[in-house]
């Protein structure tokens, strides 16, 4: 226990300004907790990336002082950049139970060893330095999620870790209500909350209505039923194969991130399925279509997903026919919706009953709604408060909902990644800034994208590149072979080829202009040659390839 | 009059299974009429391209047989090929007169002669070769907008053009009721109907109750308020004019296409302001903050646009302030959502107060939800119908709300770009298909960018590219210069040496594998350089780059 400190240090390394890479340090002296250590999805600007996690420089730098890493939930935003983290870092996990076993499958994927994971149960409280980590049980779309509370010398801190008040979760276990309000009795320094929905009014309704959508669709499905959900909605899952067995059907499951979870979660008696009821996809075409459903991948319309290759009739094991009944349960995540609407489309010309969209019921959100952010508020009671969780204008709505509820502006926190905010029993004060921000993952490549690269990609992707090889002779400065000119994703040449002469004679004016005046070194050639191919292309066709003149000597 | 014809072929060439580029063939005999001739914006994977237009092979094909082109209303998926279209097809223009002059605007932009335009007024009935069109006026989110009344020797065919029922609207000109009744009581042999709506339940609100949230927003404000909303939407800005009136603010317009829209509106008498509350840009600052209401285009987080640009700080004119309110009365259309989203972020960081969202009331939608396509449905009693204009889902749920009303399933046409369904007066046929698609406009390129140019940018958008460039003796087959590598988009090279190094390795160990096995064709080694340097990166990097072999010859 450190006595002695006089502050605490609350240093967010991600999720903030964003949904994705959360990660969030907690540093008294020189003790360090870190929660979280997720990944995001790349923006459409960058180019060619997989996947997007935190810059953990400060981490590096503070390696000795980290304790442990303690996980709130299985998501890929809050797991997903563990891999790469200790793969650099040596340090104790602690998690619930599925929230383990989902990281064991990523951590084996990446050959990164498993043996320093720790499994905690909601309602354990563990000390971890000078740090008291209590796990709170809540409501989220994913079973087995927590959040925290971690009692410091300086005063109590409650995470709530992504939640929804659900008062009648599928698993029956729910938010513990008590925990948070005994935590608020107590008094809590700081509070941190899920900021996702802050701009939905009203109540964010239960997982159960979903059951009863469910049970409509299959009412009145008379042939083969799909639905395609996230792999990591449990819960989702159980209710379909609840509703499966209620209508005598068989279930399949399919996808490879499906069939994993699945698998862990059977294990690890998050699913219950009666006996006989999941089945092989192989076995699919012993049952009638009436007895069959399948549970699949692809709901957010990802390019190589199995409910995407369906809608484009490319699976190998699963073909869509009239009479099909396709429950999208699930909502586009924002960038999405131009993907999910072309699968729903495809499936409709494929004859399927495609059943989708808000308004059905078949989807519900897994985050807390304003009114339940006014709950959570009101039973933490902090001194201070930080949103996170959210992109800038959820943070901002988040801090308002605070504000209306009687909390000092001065007291709420509308931090960014790096901040350092610092706290004493009374006072809280933005206290310089560390190194943060975005490491790209692009195939096994860690941080190897950059800026540069990115922009040129960009450069690429717009107007494609022209290539210009010269060979000249060292001695003489005489050209010996070409120019040519090579071009890819420019124009299609062959029906380019007057513009793509004049091109060439372009390039040959240029050089000849060099050589008149004597310039021989190769910058200011090239940048002749760049500049009159340039100009000659803008002016003809208003595009801006990349030009890439090469001199090869001899 | 073609007295003999048997029947009428309706063609569609745009907006089926899609948002824009409309374009739609009456062929009676050898009569062609065409409806409106729309861009489309480009899909994301349409890389580097500007916009998107019908193709017009069919049209050209039968130039001769087109009377007339007939305009519904001003909008880009409406008009926007026109310049395009009438650089090759000379042929008579009939619109509004606010379509017309918006038109004009784009004609000149184009270098395309406006000699051949006709205006006509909403009630107009004109005789066009063998057709008798008729324009209804319809509500939609442009003034001076029709739905199409087309009499042929096989009967009546009714397009109801893009349209909503507003019973409020605010220039006081509602939907012509009558004479879409008139026309069911007559008998209506085809209707084609507006489907962007079709998913949404209940009736679309009045543009009306946007002035009431604008009242609410503009009472709060105490300082400058911003409004950004499409330039085309005039009546928004009508509102807008007539909400600044009452709080006594002066109006400056902002952004290029805002600026044109409402200069061609204020001269054809379809923006009303008292003499003094148009300001210019360059004065706003002669006013206080509280006096000042700025019009501005960038609705949509398009990064070239006014708002856009004052988002990141990065306008000329116009700098956000702490205490400025900024009104988004617009949603996003599908793709843009994220950039409206950093747009919201951005504001929201420099201190403005953002008001953006459905929530809020300060947008309406042009188009009929289903309410209102039931009752146009019930006005019209076409024997057959074909819902237009909406990506194939939204026909599809048009479709069923025609079917649900009484129609056979029959005598619905779920059609596609390029179908040709023929008419006789009691029977509807799919008769074949015609050249259809979509051409890519690419700066001054129009179709000379295709599948094989997209798809070498979508490569080097992902993963770049690697030139490999050499220099061989054509007598003897040596390299003479090289093997060189060069990089675009693929890995920060000065972070990558290594790699590099054993990149140019491998080529040099392919390049002498090829010369002892005494390879002489420039194919073969090139195809050897490209496969042996595609796996060892693919194996080190998990990356697949474009590669270029290029051989020079000496």
């Amino acid at each position: 226990m450190s006595k002695g400190s006089q502050k605490v240090q609350i240093i967010p390394l991600g999720g903030l300004g964003e949904i994705g890479k959360n990660m969030t340090v907690i540093r008294v002296d020189d003790e360090i907790l870190l929660i979280d250590a997720g990944l995001m999805f790349p923006d459409e600007d960058m180019l060619g990336i997989d996947l997007v996690i935190p810059d953990i420089t400060y981490l590096l730098e503070n390696r000795d002082m980290i304790k442990a890493i303690v996980l709130t939930h299985g998501h890929e935003d809050h797991i997903g950049a563990l891999p790469y983290v200790l793969k650099q870092i040596s340090v104790p996990v602690y998690g619930t139970k599925l929230t383990l076993g989902i990281l064991e499958g990523r951590l084996k994927e990446n050959n990164v060893g498993c043996g320093n994971l720790h499994p905690v149960m909601p309602g354990d409280i563990i000390n971890l330095g000078c740090f008291s980590v209590g796990f709170i049980r809540v409501n989220h779309s994913i079973p087995d999620a927590v959040g925290l509370s971690i009692k410091t010398p300086l005063g109590m801190i409650v995470h709530t870790g992504d939640f929804k008040l659900d008062y009648t979760p599928i698993d029956g276990k729910m938010t513990d209500f008590r925990r948070f309000s005994d935590l608020g009795n107590k008094g809590v320094l700081v509070m941190m909350a899920d900021s996702t929905n802050a701009e939905r009014e009203g109540h964010t309704p239960s997982e159960r209505t979903v059951g009863v959508a469910f049970d409509k669709a299959f009412h009145n499905a008379r042939q083969r039923i799909l639905v395609a959900t996230f792999s990591s909605n449990v819960s989702r899952i159980q209710q379909v194969i609840d509703t499966a067995v209620r209508y005598k059907r068989k279930v399949a499951v399919l996808g490879r991130s499906m069939v994993n979870v699945v698998s862990i979660s059977l294990e690890l008696g998050y699913i219950n399925a009666p006996e006989g009821t999941l089945i092989d996809i192989d076995e699919i075409n012993n049952f009638s279509m009436s007895q069959i459903v399948i549970i699949t991948t692809g709901s957010q319309g990802e390019p190589m997903s199995a409910l995407t290759r369906m809608s484009m009739s490319d699976h190998r094991k699963v073909t869509i026919v009239p009479g099909d009944t396709i429950i999208i349960s699930a909502t586009p995540i924002p960038g999405n919706e131009k993907l999910v609407s072309k699968t729903i489309d495809n499936l409709l010309k494929l004859g399927a009953n495609v059943i989708y969209g808000r308004s059905e019921g078949i989807h519900v959100s897994g985050h807390a709604s304003q009114e339940e952010l006014k709950l959570m508020h009101n039973l933490v009671r902090p001194k201070f408060f930080i949103p996170v969780h959210g992109e800038y204008r959820m943070l901002v709505r988040h801090a308002k909902i605070a504000h209306e509820l009687g909390m000092p502006k001065e007291n709420i926190f509308i931090s960014e990644n790096g901040q350092i905010l610092e706290f004493t029993r009374d006072k809280g004060v933005v206290a310089g800034k560390v190194t943060s921000g975005r490491v790209l993952v692009d195939g096994l490549g860690v941080g190897d994208v950059g800026n540069i690269v990115l922009r040129d990609r960009r450069q690429l992707s717009q107007d494609g590149i022209l290539i210009i090889v010269v060979t000249m002779n060292k001695a003489t400065g005489q050209v010996v072979a070409g120019p040519d000119i090579v071009s890819r994703g420019f124009v299609y040449v062959r029906e380019s080829e007057a513009l793509m002469d004049e091109a060439r004679e372009r390039v040959q004016q240029a050089l000849d202009r060099c050589q008149d005046s004597k310039v021989t070194e190769w910058a200011t050639i090239k940048s002749n040659v760049r500049d009159a191919l340039g100009r000659y292309l803008f002016e003809k066709t208003r595009r801006r390839p990349m030009i890439l003149p090469i001199i090869m000597e001899i």
